[in-house]
């Protein structure tokens, strides 16, 4: 270190080449350090969230942060694979694509990335192991993913999500045990009133087909109705029309969303008036998952048919699933039936079917609950130790203390300062309730 | 996807731009997938981690797994500095970095990269925070890092690391809970017999002055001392004199390791030789460690003085220690003060000190032992459930298994196979012991 000065917050020293190099104390940008409250109730959500998983009979899997960029690039992740964290070759591969490197062709620089989503890796992950595991295989997945998102408030480049899937089940009984585990995880860590908005892409499409849309039309069609809570039934109409759709087609379509309701019954009408259009099954699975998850709900919620509902992701198949919350005003996880995906992989299509919570939102509604209590935490007691405490005696203390953390509580063993009164309050606004001091004397 | 066929596992379609790019269903050179019975070791030994530090008053921390390149080259990570991954700039900073990349300069094209350890991003957290944090600040932290490595077997690329630190306590309190809670979780977990060797940076450098060696020589010597339990005592003689050190010099200071013993009398006996050499309260706060973890120990283990401790981080500046374990020919963790990194961040040094433990290799020692039991593992039940069960018949089965998982119990509700057999004996392998069957009948 050859030289040390302060500059805009950080401190400079000399590096080898003698180039100067700043140490940086902020995270990089839109990355954040988490600090002990919300610590507290992320380590509170995760435990929670393992528990009850594997109630339902979920077990824990995890795949690497870093995934083969091939994978990460097979346009699986749409809008995501424009947002990869990209990892630098090294040794001899690095230098040789330095020589040939161009702007065109940057990705001849890299062999991995940071993984976007869960998803992708799980589904590799099943790939990869499909003899090793049961079936169906009921996944269990918390982990951090990246994304290089334009950084703006709440939401951070690299972000827990926290997945459960049901690979290899192809009935609805893998819909209603996603749905019920994790209505039943959100009701166990405080929330309640909120809605599980059900829908099928099947249902979607029959809807466009009966419309008079053509295939090729659909995620167009469906990108406009996906604007219906912002911009309402006319709005919809409007923007169809205006992107040259007929009129005829635009009317007969938002008729149907204007004439059903969001309960069974609504489910019932689109199954008899889209006929042919779609699917035997559809309509009675929609049924079926609605009245089964309503009835072995443990938690304060209610679901409904929602035929507006889209998701932006193209690999779903079947049913697809949100959570919306009034104290958030938007979705707060959700998820689907991919059931082509793992065949991606290996040749041979795989029922698949997950559900994704917004750990992050979770937490930051969590935190914004000033009053929050994390459930069966322990007793925190300090002690208080005077400076120049004799040897015998230290072990003494220790000795009390290990008696006291074997009865469960936690104790705290530190060093009495000279202000005691504010070392006090200050353990105090930790969440200390008892403290205990001793002197050398 | 333009066409699909089978090549070496993986399964290679079309992308965007005609080009072929497989899906690859390995994970990443010397990075891992982890199946369900380590993850389950592994959950369970998080859990104990974090439940025992925290009655130690530990509060848990995180920062981003990305860390600005600046931090990351500061020389505090010694040979981990070369086995970065790097991450690539984005967007225009990326393609001004390509028209002026070189050989010689590729860190031109990157602005972060994957920490290589958590003490690093814990003195910039602390830096960043200090206001914000208790003093002493007892972290936890629980992560991933990564690290470049030439893979081998049982050496992965990422891997998870578990440090306690204690931040801003000067005294050797911080030593003492720092082993203390490290063993107490080593008990838990399910090991004993194992040893904690202690060392102090300032006793190593005495030695080395006592024997006459220039400060200049001190790492030299150190890295030579350091094969003692591969070499012994001769061959460090031996290649100490040949590297030309004075063969009088280097007489004089094996003398001391030939004479000084493992316990509390080696402490005292090397504080009364070494005389001025060494401060006056080294061997004093040694032998204050060893008695104090002694007597308030819990877990089944003994407490050493080892003066030929070296420990490779230079950032060391007082007591070192680490945990060996017969059943494991290594270092299962290790620790130590360094006053002087968090320095590096604000400017003014802060007492630290911190103890890691060898996360992945407690991990494996656990999987290596076929009886390990997970204490409080819940009873594991499976309902199994005939085809085209009646809606209303397979509500009641939902409510049922609710029942059950309110009472603790894991209910894993599956779809009856035609191998009904079959089905059951794959599941009590994955520890499921009773079964209850649905039929539609």
């Amino acid at each position: 270190m050859e030289s040390i000065h302060t500059d805009s917050g950080d401190i400079r020293h000399g590096n080898e080449g003698g180039n100067e190099m700043a140490m940086k104390k902020k995270p990089v940008t839109g990355m954040k350090d988490i600090l002990p409250r919300e610590m507290a109730i992320r380590d509170y959500v995760m435990d929670m969230i393992k528990k009850t998983y594997k109630q339902f009979g979920f077990t824990s899997v995890e795949t690497p942060c870093v995934e083969h960029i091939e994978n990460l690039s097979s346009k699986q992740g749409g809008e995501n694979e424009k947002l990869i964290f990209k990892i630098l070759k090294r040794g001899d591969k690095l230098a040789s694509a330095i020589e040939t490197v161009s702007l065109d062709d940057v990705n001849v620089l890299v062999d991995g990335g940071l993984r976007y989503d869960l998803t992708v890796p799980l589904s590799r992950y099943y790939a990869n192991h499909a003899n090793d595991l049961p079936s169906p295989f009921k996944a269990l997945q918390m982990g951090n993913v990246w994304r290089a998102d334009r950084p703006q408030r709440g939401r951070y480049r690299q972000f827990m999500q926290c997945d459960i899937d049901i690979l290899g089940e192809p009935s609805i009984l893998a819909e209603i045990e996603l749905i019920t585990a994790t209505t039943t995880l959100l009701g166990k860590v405080g929330f309640s009133d909120f809605t599980i908005r059900l829908n099928n892409r099947k249902m979607l499409k029959a809807m466009a087909a009966y419309s008079g849309f053509s295939e090729d039309d659909y995620d167009s069609v469906f990108i406009t109705l996906d604007k219906m809570d912002k911009i309402g039934m006319d709005g919809v109409a409007e923007e169809l029309v205006s992107q040259g759709y007929p009129k005829e087609n635009v009317d007969k379509y938002l008729e149907l969303f204007k004439t059903v309701s969001s309960d069974i019954e609504g489910v019932r009408y689109l199954g008899e008036t889209l006929g042919t259009y779609l699917d035997a099954d559809v309509a009675s699975d929609l049924e079926t998952i609605m009245t089964s998850v309503e009835a072995a709900k443990s938690a304060d919620f209610k679901i409904v048919f929602d035929p507006t509902l889209v998701r932006g992701m193209s690999y779903y198949t079947g049913p697809i699933f949100e959570i919306s919350m009034d104290e958030f005003g938007g979705s707060v996880g959700g998820g689907g039936r991919y059931d082509e995906m793992i065949g991606r992989f290996t040749g041979q299509d795989t029922p698949a079917c997950g559900f994704s919570i917004g750990f992050e939102r979770i937490v930051m509604l969590l935190l914004e609950r000033e009053d929050y209590e994390i459930l069966g935490n322990a007793e925190k007691k300090a002690y208080l130790i005077e400076k120049n405490m004799p040897t015998d005696r230290m072990t003494d203390i220790l000795k009390k203390a290990k008696a006291e953390r074997e009865t469960g509580m936690q104790v705290n063993v530190v060093m009495m300062k000279k202000n005691k009164k504010f070392q006090k309050e200050q353990m105090e606004k930790e969440g200390y309730t008892s403290f205990e001091e001793f002197f050398v004397k």
